[in-house]
């Protein structure tokens, strides 16, 4: 048995998360499918780092697998990302030490809202970056984001749902760049999100930006731990999980 | 009759051209649809700065079209771009004199064709940039891509097909520039060019990138005007048109 990690990329449009379900295609469906094959029609299982939302892209993802007998890195990557589907790709594969897990593993993830702030939307970005016209406070934004990061109770931020009992995460870094005269990057690190809180600090920055709320409001819903008082989700297809960081490399062989 | 210019923006991927044919959804077609609609069942006529082809987008296209009423300009702009469908923008819409014509009145136009050069494609750009790996040789491609600067007759360089008969354009610049560690950027001004004659200077570079022909070809295609020597049409989806620039802006009013 020789376990591998693999750094894959996707473009979320057309699937319905990264994880199997019942119903819609999934991006690790898609995946095991290959792999399976690759492995004669021996059934193969991926381990993602998480899951990623239906609609949302990924540029980093990092998964693990166990092979019942070792292959070449580079030849298995480019079997595996030539046979996936057009949006999927595998951007490296090494060989691990089979104690490696994607998930369970100490790690960082970094992800990315991109948004579009031209009076008329880009055609080109469409599926990639949401059109947010009228974003005039760009300071009081970065005052805003600069509030969330620490170790806190994000419970106003995660969707009301969320059956997670510990709502305490370390955010390291936000960082609001405008990359071209029309694009806003907004970039997220830390040690793990709940589900949908990227997508509701970018809902209440948003807010900020458009002059609604001030950036003070990100307090006050940190300590009401109330997700009344956060801005709207903000749609799945501007985020992109764009690296996933492993705290302890020593697992690489 | 009050005459409109217009800026218009759309991804190509599934569009037969601009240009209105019997077969094929254009972009034309799209726009004179809506412009109709706004216009109550009057037909209009929209006339482009010239066709780009099938699966060539465009951030800069410009065109002209004659309403029977003036309208104001941003909100005909805005009633343009919210009723055109997703794959279509309309960017900026102004009043100019009845003597402005997108295709005659003399100007330039900027292209830019998009290269990803990373081992795997990125999923995410695979609809508006070319995939290839190994271009190495860098420097010699932009020694090459100044030879195409300058007036020159441009026969070896456009489709064996093509009818026009004078074949002399003018180059005014090529640059490429490397946006990211992946992504190389072919950015191409003149005059006006002939029938895929980018995709074509395109598929000589991406030779020359890949150590397989010296700059010096270019000068020979250019000398001998012949096609074979070339090298092969590089695919529509990393072309782009960006601005169309006229010389006389007194046309504006």
């Amino acid at each position: 048995m020789r376990r591998y990690k693999a750094i894959i990329a996707y473009d979320g449009t057309d699937f319905s998360g990264f994880q199997i379900q019942d119903n819609g295609r999934t991006v690790q469906e898609e995946l095991e499918r290959v792999l399976t094959r690759l492995s004669s029609g021996q059934a193969i299982k991926i381990h993602g780092s998480g899951r990623t939302d239906s609609g949302v892209h990924a540029l980093g993802q990092v998964v693990h697998f166990d092979l019942a007998t070792a292959r070449d890195p580079e030849k298995l990557r480019f079997a595996l990302d030539t046979q996936s589907p057009d949006d999927i790709n595998v951007l490296a594969v090494e060989a691990v030490d089979d104690t490696f897990h994607s998930r369970f593993n100490p790690h960082n993830k970094r992800y990315q809202y991109q948004l579009t702030t031209s009076r008329a939307p880009n055609p080109l970005t469409r599926r990639t970056s949401f059109h947010v016209p009228k974003l005039v406070a760009l300071d009081e934004m970065i005052a805003a984001a600069d509030l969330l990061v620490g170790t806190h109770d994000f419970t106003g931020f995660t969707a009301s749902g969320a059956t997670v009992e510990d709502k305490v995460r370390t955010i390291t870094a936000v960082t609001i760049i405008k990359t071209s005269e029309d694009e806003l990057s907004l970039s997220f690190s830390g040690n793990g999100f709940l589900y949908k809180q990227i997508r509701n600090m970018v809902g209440t920055l948003i807010k900020v930006g458009l002059g609604k709320w001030p950036a003070s409001r990100i307090s006050e819903i940190i300590a009401a731990q109330n997700r009344d008082l956060a801005g709207p989700t903000a749609p799945a297809h501007g985020l992109c999980l764009m690296e996933v960081n492993y705290r302890d490399d020593r697992e690489t062989t």
